[in-house]
């Protein structure tokens, strides 16, 4: 039955860590803090992370390695912590409060030091990426972050120095607000860190059709190498939902989180943060957050199974891969059509990528022409 | 969350009131009971329409008609009655065993009278119906039926003689049982009463996509002249989903109730039996279980909203009229793709037919012409 008002926040209420006054006289100790963390300092302070308030303390640490829920009981799937070196954290007691500045050196907010600790990276690799491999990138920048992590509440002053996308950059309040300015009860969120081609928009359009409304939600904030840059891939979500999507039921906005390829545990934290911008549904496809082959194909869906009375209220719209059917005359999946020799159009990643170098579209029926010419045009030179 | 085991049924528990044996010596009154009847017998011996177990009391009358619920408090839309004329009523008392009889004379089962009632049809047309409109074919079919309701228990000898579609007739203890050995959890039940064209191949393979399976369930009881004849519509379905459907995820069973065109309230009732068949989801599109022009568009899908806390668990899928668009290259709903004058290809109910009548195939991306052919046929002579 559908709700007759919005999707409560993870935790009952959504944070608001901002407007945070810059200090007169800065505090001793400054950090400057990591893409990630530059991310999370973002995603805490607009409530995207409710009922994060700050960076987590020992124990919301192991609480959430071990058992995927903060200490309070509610539902976490990975450590958002601030790491430093350790002499910074020497330099350090409880009660102090740190500045917070972004990589070019910028005042973002303060840190409220309740406590330090050391994470044990080795037990984190394990629990939250599945694996401790270094070759795989989220485990890579965690184990590269500092040593010691702080922890306590934030008060930012200003989360992102010159942000992109401005006028696709809407908070958990503003989407909320524009939520209820639609009258959508129901919203799907879809994350994205790619191009949207044909199968894409047939899994997004299946969402919106038993839904009031669809967020296109790309993640924008630190990716990895070799990921499509975030300008080119907002100018094809935008041209894309100009020619192809209904403007009544379709938002799109930017999640300036980052990304960790962690997987099942990051699938579920796409879903916390999407509950918190007031989404009761999300996409999860195959391999959701995933990088390489360390997580199991339907590891990601399955997750959700044991999440029961945890807090998490937003619904799971579980797809699978998608790509046209000639023989259907139409877009199928694994689920809507049998698979027959030879009658799917599908195009590796890799393959696809060659083709768009040598300024080839591929064939209609995989990306729109209007999405394929922007593709083409940003591998020039 | 996908739950871990089906959904109740409405009440808590799938009644059975099949497996009654013959009397050695037959009751003094007999009963011819109506086309509508003899579905309504065979869906509450089956259990389809659990937490029924006969025919309706007047306290349950009047609480359906009044409140849409049993007079425990259990939704319920539709007032489920045996009517007599006043002199077979005279004859029987309460605490009387009536013979039931199908239109050929031949035992159903036994109805033990517990009370006798005068159906208020004028209140019973406005409510259930929404009009007291003769021409409206459930409402004349309502009227035209006996003026007395002998209410009481049913216990079923032989639920209906010589059933059509035998190798798709399963009750809800079977679908609940197959669905149990396929594995699904979440299960999307279709109502229909026509040949599926495109359009709502299309709304049923966005459910699929977000559920286990898909129960293509239709009506096949009592239907009014001039719908197309239930052999004729389940050569349809079988052929489309020989071609176009998963057989992993689809299943095709008939729903052997009575239609009775009222709109909202039906639709309700569609959704009560589907959930007593065990699925988690219902089609529920435009006008549907309309006739003419009595309902409006959305009638049936938001009176779901004021149903909160009735015991109606079964979630409602919403769907607008699809189409092909050429613009899109695929079939698009009116939330998914803008309106565009002379892009999308849709014919109506009366071209269809003349096309059909003159052997035309319409565009595939109408009718798949595997399904136009069985239609030409079907109209030949």
């Amino acid at each position: 039955m559908a709700g007759t008002s919005l999707i409560s926040p993870l935790g009952g209420k959504l944070v608001n860590r901002t407007g945070a006054k810059e200090r007169s006289a800065a505090p001793a100790v400054s950090i400057k803090l990591s893409a990630w963390e530059q991310c999370d300092l973002e995603m805490i302070a607009i409530g995207a992370m409710s009922p994060l308030e700050g960076f987590m303390n020992e124990d919301d640490y192991n609480s959430v390695c071990d058992k995927m829920m903060l200490s309070s009981g509610i539902v976490w799937a990975l450590p958002i912590t601030c790491t430093v070196d350790q002499a910074t954290a020497d330099s350090v007691s409880a009660g102090d409060v740190v500045q917070l500045n972004d990589d070019e050196g910028r005042l973002l907010g303060y840190l409220t030091v309740d406590s330090k600790f050391t994470p044990d990276k080795a037990k984190q690799a394990t629990k939250a990426f599945g694996t401790d491999d270094l070759a795989h990138p989220g485990v890579k920048m965690m184990m590269e972050s500092g040593d010691i992590c702080l922890a306590g509440k934030i008060d930012v002053v200003t989360p992102r120095h010159d942000p992109l996308f401005t006028t696709h950059r809407l908070t958990p309040v503003q989407t909320r607000a524009e939520f209820e300015t639609r009258g959508w009860k129901t919203v799907a969120a879809f994350q994205t860190r790619n191009p949207i081609h044909r199968a894409h928009e047939y899994l997004t359009k299946c969402a919106q059709e038993i839904t009031d409304g669809l967020l296109i939600h790309p993640l924008m904030g630190a990716t990895k190498d070799g990921d499509i840059p975030g300008e080119v891939r907002m100018k094809c979500y935008e041209v894309l939902i100009e020619n192809y999507y209904h403007p009544d039921h379709t938002m799109l906005s930017v999640l300036p989180a980052a990304m960790r390829y962690a997987g099942p545990r990051e699938a579920i934290m796409h879903a916390i943060l999407r509950q918190n911008y007031g989404c009761t549904h999300i996409i999860i496809g195959r391999d959701h957050a995933g990088v390489g082959s360390y997580y199991g194909t339907y590891d990601a869906q399955q997750i959700f199974d044991t999440l029961e009375g945890t807090g998490l209220e937003i619904d799971t719209l579980r797809f699978e891969h998608a790509a046209w059917s000639k023989k259907a005359g139409g877009m199928v999946s694994g689920k809507t059509f049998p698979k027959i020799e030879g009658d799917q159009i599908f195009l590796s990643g890799t393959k696809v990528r060659e083709m768009l170098l040598r300024g080839e579209r591929p064939p209609v029926e995989f990306t729109r022409s209007e999405i394929a010419d922007i593709l083409i045009e940003s591998m020039k030179g």
